[in-house]
């Protein structure tokens, strides 16, 4: 196992674009759909945003450095990494946040065009977020929501439903629905679609355009490298943007914000979307990391998550078979990730942890590792699965430091 | 003038504190009320943040860096700047986002209340984005936005009026209002009170506690120096937060975030206002900004803002009589800014720039300058006077290059 890594290693043609990542090369970082690791290119970045468009250039950098585009630059980089047009996709606020205000849009569409569906459908277990955004709008009185097991959502699109709202890879089980499929069953039902792409943008096929889909969110802290809580992105169809209303109607939103008048105008396309004033510094620095990997490009980044996943399911399921995975075992319905159940999940992350594979847990009984294509060796995957094997066999994991728990589990 | 304000700086008690920025000598930034300065501190601790918490120790940074906490923990630096207890303020997302939460929240509270008031009031000409908010709501169908004169507002105060929403001090005029009297008067008439104080925090003297009030948010990137796009804050007044429900409700807001389950139950307290992840580069950096406002003391800056104002407007009108001031002439009721009307505000605004005395102007006819007392010095307030007196007499503001516009203006 060790030496086939070693070979895939030798031949993998993204293997120099680690170096473009300030990663310790003791490191087996396999948490990169969590948090995605540090591009080399970032902190001169920031330091010259910092000190030279904030310090020196102050208030004039809105116009001289761009920052007033920069929702919109951000969004057409990150617009092919998804299948989507440049003009489709913006970047702003949390995905929590894009995800209400396209909710809200898509009930908003549905009852312009004299319908009276108020339901979102979604799945149990989908990321709580998503649920609980729906929830939110349900507590306005403008939402219904309904949960409907994955085998189950096509049968449970009834004609009150407005709006299919599902997670393309799922957080914990790296299952990937039929994009395509799925968009094509919710508009024979008359709903609209919206997909997070959180766990999918920059390293599985996406292909919002080929789906038919109608709206999207995605997240640009993991696959996209942009930082800690980095702002998020959302995707309109071209054929829906000038209809679109949405309630957080900030002023970034407006069709002329400099002109301060009291009635709200929406601005053109997808633009309408934005909310209050970004944060220039985080999304600074996702610009860097969504630069990076548009320089990757999606193809080969796509291949190569695909490889790493597929040698790490066969390799723990000849040397951990103890371990079940509960992600698919067919890649081509998989995302970037393998997710494994044990009863000491937490402890067994907490030991790989010390060893320096850094991968995660999710409650109650998942460990979760994941393939950011950009930086993940094929070395890596080979180290998690020996140093589990090793792990299980001295029993190491049962020490008590292990099983003390932060406040982020 | 220019001797009388270098008696002013040599007796200046705050005078070391433009130490702690790097802006130029050359500089005099009259548009801290815009976009505050760079403290020195920031740019280190910015590329530790880089570096080392995320480059480094990656996703443990959540619980070994403190991110998680990180809106908490800003909230109490904040809460003895607005006069709130350190349980009752919270950074998160923009001055919008949050506007749209409490204003929500405080409909809520008011129809739990088993209360069947709707309106929510302010004043026409607030800043932009706090009416757009309301119009959200009311796109929702959950507002119905009234707007009354200053002078008006208490008479506008009737049983139908669920909030009274007002900017503590104007962006543009500069007026302030008077906090207690306005709480006092919206609780008599059944109204809750959100005040927003983008542009009184850390420059101002703001009492939420003891003027009662219920709500408030806060901008991140004028006076508290936080950086472009800083996140904003949120206030609930204690006697509330058990109480309040906001549709914003995303993973971060959560009681348990880490457990992961299908249906949302509110964190304790205001912690209940965090919707997605924050960002934390761009809260990192606010952070720096609010220690350095709490290091100087909300006194000693609030009454140095008066003196600066004071001082320009005195001189303003003696040298420069031509030029209308907006701004009430009592200190008393006048927030850190001062504004001048001119038919061409734009063209003398980017004048000025050009000789480095930085101001702003917002449309149609108004030249603002703000005076951010942490390094603001009276002989930056004598050189706008006297570079605007020269430039007036010498009619070099006529220079088409001035009249060109950029994207913000």
């Amino acid at each position: 196992m060790i030496e086939q890594a070693a070979n895939l290693d030798a031949a993998d043609p993204l293997a120099k674009w680690r170096g473009e990542f300030l990663l310790d090369d003791a490191i087996a970082y396999l948490d990169g759909n969590s948090l995605g690791a540090l591009p080399k290119a970032t902190p001169d970045r920031i330091a010259e945003v910092v000190r030279r468009e904030w310090g020196e250039d102050l208030i004039s950098s809105w116009n001289t450095a761009g920052w007033i585009n920069l929702p919109q630059r951000l969004g057409a980089k990150i617009a092919p990494l998804v299948g989507a047009k440049s003009d489709e996709v913006i970047a702003a606020d949390s995905v929590s946040v894009n995800l209400f205000k396209l909710i809200s849009a898509a009930l908003k569409l549905q009852s312009q065009n004299g319908q009276r569906r108020k339901v979102v459908l979604s799945e149990p277990g989908n990321f709580p977020t998503d649920l609980y955004m729906i929830e939110g709008l349900e507590s306005q009185g403008l939402a219904e929501q309904r949960l409907a097991d994955r085998g189950d959502i096509e049968s449970a699109l009834g004609d009150d439903v407005a709006l299919l709202m599902l997670t393309h890879v799922h957080y914990k089980s790296g299952e990937m629905f039929d994009m395509a499929r799925l968009t094509k069953a919710a508009h024979d039902a008359g709903a609209l679609v919206l997909w997070d792409l959180s766990h999918s943008a920059g390293a599985v096929p996406v292909d919002l355009n080929g789906a038919g889909a109608d709206f999207a969110v995605g997240c640009g802290y993991k696959y996209l490298n942009g930082g800690p809580g980095a702002p998020a992105f959302a995707y309109v169809a071209q054929r829906h943007q000038s209809g679109i209303e949405q309630p957080l109607s900030g002023w970034m939103g407006h069709a002329k914000p400099f002109d301060f008048t009291d009635e709200y105008a929406p601005a053109p396309g997808v633009d309408r979307l934005l909310c209050g004033t970004p944060p220039i510094l985080s999304m600074s620095a996702m610009e860097v990391g969504v630069d990076l990997m548009a320089s990757i490009g999606i193809a080969p980044l796509v291949e190569k998550s695909s490889g790493l996943s597929e040698f790490t399911r066969a390799a723990m399921a000849e040397h951990i078979p103890e371990l079940e995975c509960i992600s698919p075992a067919d890649p081509a319905v998989r995302g970037s990730q393998l997710s494994f159940r044990h009863e000491n999940a937490y402890e067994l992350c907490q030991a790989l942890i010390a060893r320096k594979v850094i991968g995660d847990f999710r409650a109650p009984d998942v460990l979760r590792v994941g393939f950011a294509p950009a930086y993940v060796r094929y070395a890596d995957c080979a180290r998690l699965v020996s140093e589990l094997r090793d792990m299980l066999d001295s029993g190491e994991w049962r020490k008590a430091e292990y099983a003390e728990r932060g406040a982020v589990t």
